[in-house]
């Protein structure tokens, strides 16, 4: 199989891309390394079944030209800084509804017939269901993040619809593991690094987040892209638990044998800040399980940021 | 209160134009008269507090131009082309969900709070619960257009959680009335007049619909208004009621004094043609409840369109 991974020089394409390989496919890599990094495919660079191209997705004659001769799409490019959606209310449309189109387009371009997309637990905007399921009641958008995934989504289902392409649509909780960039596990750790005695956590705290190892998460794409067979599969992507910032801080803080304060800040942490966990019963029926646990997976994540953080060398070792 | 009202020289721009003037309110429209009709605003041009700009959504400097001083926002603006969706997959993104956006940064711009949003029963996809509630199971999109409009709902909800803005989100079944513009009573007219021997009925003619009288949908888009309060406030505007293609058919025939043949072409109608039929509850514990049935709309629609497709001056008449 040749694969083609947009998003391929970020955390879990990059990933994605050196699973691939391993297991003997062709691989070409898109990305505009905008936040993905060169050296999280030093490892795949060394491959001959490996090519790279860096490109934007808004150059649609590259990424055209780029993709053809692949079998499969894995669509991982995205702006996922919800956080900051409210600053520059366009980005989330552009880089991640317009792109898919953009994609979508290429594929057809190429008669390319099958793609997964990393769709995000955010989607399912302010739920009362915990955990949620992939059938839960019509959601109502609280991010511009979710409401440009379920976009993104809504466009891949009727392009299955119409044009006869397969999908694959993960919604995704929150990665981590070895090459994560960003989330509230990194500004902890900085925070740390910089003033060990106290830590400033935003909101109350107690948002429940579940937290899914990228390797249990590449895992369960490629099982579920091997066994599922309907025209459009959506599939949670998280795990049977969920911690609240507050615990995770716990963990991170003895990891790095400090005793900091907890200062918490007003209010909620920020719009679209849910809780996010998700009923993952339908890739369980696979015969898929994650093989870590939540607090392993931020310890492992928070020891890969310690390290990379003090030595940068370190970040294209793992 | 000043409106303003974008498609306001379409089906249901015009006529909520002429029922906001008639209550004595200002109105502002805004049209690029792609498919909407000046003659459509002939009644509404004769009123001192009716103001109207032929401009295009993706002008934005005209738009928050014109937007200034208004309080309320109906955006009735889309392409509803639903059927020809995927012979140019981008009009959809472009004059649906990318306009969306440069509304809501006008109104932002303008600090203008509220919006109304004609949205589809179609979002509701292929559903498996008639009549479909608003909060049925998540839906997976059928059609390009109603991926455009999950699209534009999403980054409303997103804009009234992270600006502080407030929106009435309308699900329509297909409108019909005066002024009605497209859809297949239009198409089954004029293939009637050509042939008044024969009809041809696209697919099985069995996919159940619900018609909603323009009259019917103005009323509860300016009770739900007025009397519902949440941030975000979602309803389904339908009748609950559904015919057949088959059905409106052997109406539009009878009202026209025809005995055609009904010849019906194999396979689906065409992709996205779900059966629609809404749950409308939600309206009902508002007070509303539709005057007309669908046969009379129908029957309605049909004297219109055979009288002004006879004779074009009675557009202005309605």
């Amino acid at each position: 199989m040749k694969y083609f991974i947009i998003g391929a020089a970020g955390f879990v394409g990059s990933r994605l891309a050196d699973r691939l390989l391993a297991n003997k496919h062709q691989v070409t890599g898109y990305d505009n390394l905008s936040t993905g990094k060169m050296e999280f495919l030093r490892r795949a660079m060394r491959s001959k079944k490996f090519l790279f191209a860096e490109g934007d997705i808004h150059d649609r004659k590259l990424l055209t030209h780029t993709m053809k001769h692949c079998d499969f799409v894995f669509h991982l490019a995205a702006n996922a800084d919800v956080r900051d959606g409210l600053k520059h209310p366009g980005k989330d449309l552009k880089q991640n509804v317009v792109s898919t189109y953009y994609i979508l387009e290429a594929m057809r371009e190429n008669n390319i017939k099958r793609i997964a997309f990393s769709s995000t637990g955010s989607v399912y905007g302010n739920q009362t269901i915990y955990p949620t399921p992939e059938n839960a009641p019509f959601p109502i958008q609280t991010s511009l993040y979710g409401a440009s995934k379920i976009a993104a989504e809504g466009l891949i289902q009727a392009y299955c619809e119409g044009f006869g392409m397969t999908s694959y649509i993960f919604r995704f909780v929150s990665l981590l593991g070895k090459r994560y960039t960003h989330g509230h596990v990194k500004d902890f750790v900085e925070k740390l690094l910089e003033d060990p005695k106290s830590l400033k956590i935003l909101g109350s705290g107690k948002k429940i987040k579940s937290y899914l190892n990228v390797s249990d998460c590449i895992d369960g794409m490629l099982l579920a892209i091997d066994k599922a067979n309907e025209k459009i599969n959506i599939f949670n992507l998280g795990i049977d638990d969920y911690c609240t910032a507050r615990q995770s801080a716990d963990w991170i803080a003895g990891y790095m044998n400090l005793n900091p304060k907890f200062i918490y800040e007003e209010g909620d942490s920020w719009v679209g800040d849910d809780n996010i966990y998700l009923d993952c019963t339908k890739m369980h029926n696979l015969g898929w399980k994650p093989k870590y646990t939540i607090k392993e997976s931020v310890i492992e994540t928070t020891q890969y940021l310690t390290e990379s953080l003090v030595d940068i060398s370190k970040w294209i070792a793992v």
